[in-house]
């Protein structure tokens, strides 16, 4: 029993899709999610909130495909329809589950709001399917499964929430496991490894393996940039885990050869993880001190679990003063040469780092833009610095962009550095 | 002549989209502008490179829709089929277009190379089609008028490339001018509004106006929820910028009048831009003391243009020594109440303001977990706090969650309690 790789659709139901008013996230995130477990997708689909029209799609999707995911419309909502439009093509009624009705109202009195009946709504069920815990939010998932003709096994239809947290966790704890499960035997999936690089650009990168990504055909490789950054997405297929490992390991080690040097990262290991993973191997802490990037280096550091082993704080010194201040810049340093320049940028780090009492400082000091450029300092320059024991070293950098890629950029950069400070690799200006 | 409001289709090609592997920014961007002239998108489908799904996805939308484009596919690799399936969908043959190969082989030379029998490919149009210009790529569009029943005007197919930049100009400079000029007189386009609220969640803010949402015909309104935010989006649809804006106007007095008190900002008004724009009017400056928050709150308040002007900075103080030593948190305060507490909120917030010297500060100390619960604490508990000359209050909230959702929902409350005080709203707890 089991069938190998299900064949899926996906249907994202919302209005502001349609209107591009946001971007699909959701369909990529479990796109990828199904590759993973052998899940073939061949058709995507988004309808806006018409009850009529998600039908039309659903109908359709039910007759060639194993599985129909519907993300999105399970909000207590006259315009969240997902639950009607299921119950419509199954042509099973929605009936109320009173545990589900239990946990919303618990999930309400444990903020101090009451349940209302627009939020009950939420607890309903099609007759002969089953909700789906929602671990993050208040609407469950849906499950039905149908049977096929002769009483084999038919399609299943499956709703998860449009929220994005709540739709990635009950994918990951009910959906995957589910259908996994309902494939049976070993799959034959997509195994992906993502390597991340930095101190390289695109189109260097592309030169740099030219021959390697021509004769690509089993893993995969694809480049993907994004500020401060770019990715190698290595893709092989394979029913087993070993196999597509050994394949895996076999394109990364050539690649390490020829640009490893450039390699940070792979996978989910940020640019923040693998700078506070270098901080715990070295049992040192690290504080920074924010001028450009307004705490988005402190914010990013934090954004890892266990980050308080090694990060002791930043300072945020927007304003003149604080650097002078708090942070100990002399004026001096200040009228001289400015605050966005090397010795404020210096004197930001080792200020930081003797006030923190921390083993290292990261610093970042520039002109995010649009406005405050001039005196043949422009949008988009910056100086970063990192100091440790030793003393401290200083980059100049020029990222015109808009005030979101300058601080993503620049706060990237500034992870980089301490990651490499940390690791001893010498720092290139 | 003419057909007001033409109902479209959006057909994304490409396997790589259906492994999730990228996220189809183009998708919404075509809607965004389809929209802005009043094509009503009633359909999106993502297939991938076969031609067999392909034409699958292309016979029902031409069957329904007055206009169906085509994004991707169209490149000069065997996996490219869009040219092939529309030729097989409306049974006319490709054709060389003279003009086409040309304009390939002059810009192949240009770049110092030859065109290739693959580059050609690209240089094919369906009998009684023709060829848009591509003038960032090579790959030209594609567009086929059919004929409808007893000769009246058919639907219309069109393709496009998938490279965004390649597909903005052409939809800029070709598509929407010709389906404007299909549609005749001027365009209905699609008007919105979003009301973005604070301190009310999406089933209350549902229930407060159900008799509005039940009623509603035009404008349309539709809740959105995101973590610490719920947005309304009200959407007109008109041929006049100046009768659209009166609708809105119209309804926005309506919502304010039940729910007033709840908007604290209109379209791209985000907290930080409202909270900046309180500070700005009151010729105020602001300090942060960060704990859970890491950072974010600080760098949201920068993500800002101008807002030097009234942001200092902040002290982000991850460590208790750090809230002791630098923000003045007194040790016994740390010691009988914990980091995460009430007195120690208020402390680091007066501390920050008194260190900075700044008009307001507000202060963030909570438990993002997943580690760090217990002793009655539990994760997703936060205290926040905002000082000025007055004195300081502070609220507890107890919001589980993800790290990100938790980090982003304190530092929106963070903003909130800060305008509200800044406007001399009350705070509520």
């Amino acid at each position: 029993m089991g069938k190998p790789n299900l064949k899926a659709e996906l249907v994202s139901v919302g209005t502001e899709l349609l209107l591009g008013e946001i971007v699909d996230t959701n369909a990529a995130h479990m796109s990828q999610r199904l590759a993973e477990i052998g899940v073939d997708v061949h058709f995507r689909h988004t309808v806006g909130d018409n009850l009529g029209r998600i039908v039309s799609v659903l109908e359709p999707a039910l007759s060639r495909s194993d599985a129909v995911l519907i993300c999105g419309g399970l909000g207590p909502t006259q315009d969240d329809l997902t639950r009607e439009s299921i119950a419509q093509v199954t042509g099973r009624p929605l009936r109320p589950d009173a545990a589900a009705q239990q946990h919303l109202r618990e999930f309400f009195a444990r903020r101090g709001y009451t349940a209302t009946p627009n939020n009950l709504k939420q607890a309903t069920v099609p007759e002969g399917g089953r909700l789906l815990d929602n671990t993050c939010g208040t609407a469950p998932g849906v499950l039905v499964e149908l049977e096929g003709a002769g009483g084999s096994p038919g399609s299943v239809l499956i709703a998860v929430p449009g929220p994005p947290p709540e739709m990635r966790e009950m994918m990951r704890r009910e959906v995957i496991p589910y259908l996994a499960g309902r494939q049976g035997g070993p799959p034959i999936a997509v195994h992906t490894r993502v390597l991340r690089l930095a101190d390289i650009g695109e189109s260097s990168l592309v030169a740099e393996i030219d021959d390697i990504i021509r004769e690509q055909t089993d893993p995969t490789i694809a480049p993907y940039a994004s500020p401060g950054e770019v990715k190698l997405r290595l893709a092989t297929k394979s029913a087993s885990d070993d196999e597509a490992a050994r394949r895996l390991d076999a394109m990364e080690a050539r690649l390490r050869e020829r640009i490893g040097r450039h390699i940070y990262g792979v996978d989910d290991e940020t640019m923040e993880v693998a700078a506070g993973a270098a901080l715990r191997a070295a049992g040192a802490t690290v504080a920074v001190a924010e001028s450009c990037t307004g705490g988005l280096v402190a914010s990013r550091i934090t954004d890892v679990p266990g980050s308080s082993d090694y990060f002791l704080g930043s300072v945020v010194a927007y304003a003149n003063e604080i650097k002078q201040r708090v942070l100990g810049v002399p004026a001096e340093t200040l009228e001289a040469h400015g605050a966005v320049s090397e010795e404020t940028a210096l004197a930001m780090a080792t200020g930081v780092r003797g006030l923190y009492g921390a083993d290292y400082a990261v610093a970042t000091t520039g002109i995010a833009g649009p406005g405050g450029g001039g005196d043949g300092k422009p949008v988009g320059l910056v100086y970063l610095a990192v100091a440790d024991a030793e003393g401290a070293v200083c980059l100049r950098q020029n990222w015109p962009g808009t005030r979101e890629q300058f601080k993503r950029r620049v706060s990237q950069y500034a992870l980089n550095l301490l990651r490499k400070r940390v690791l001893g690799i010498e720092v290139e200006g």
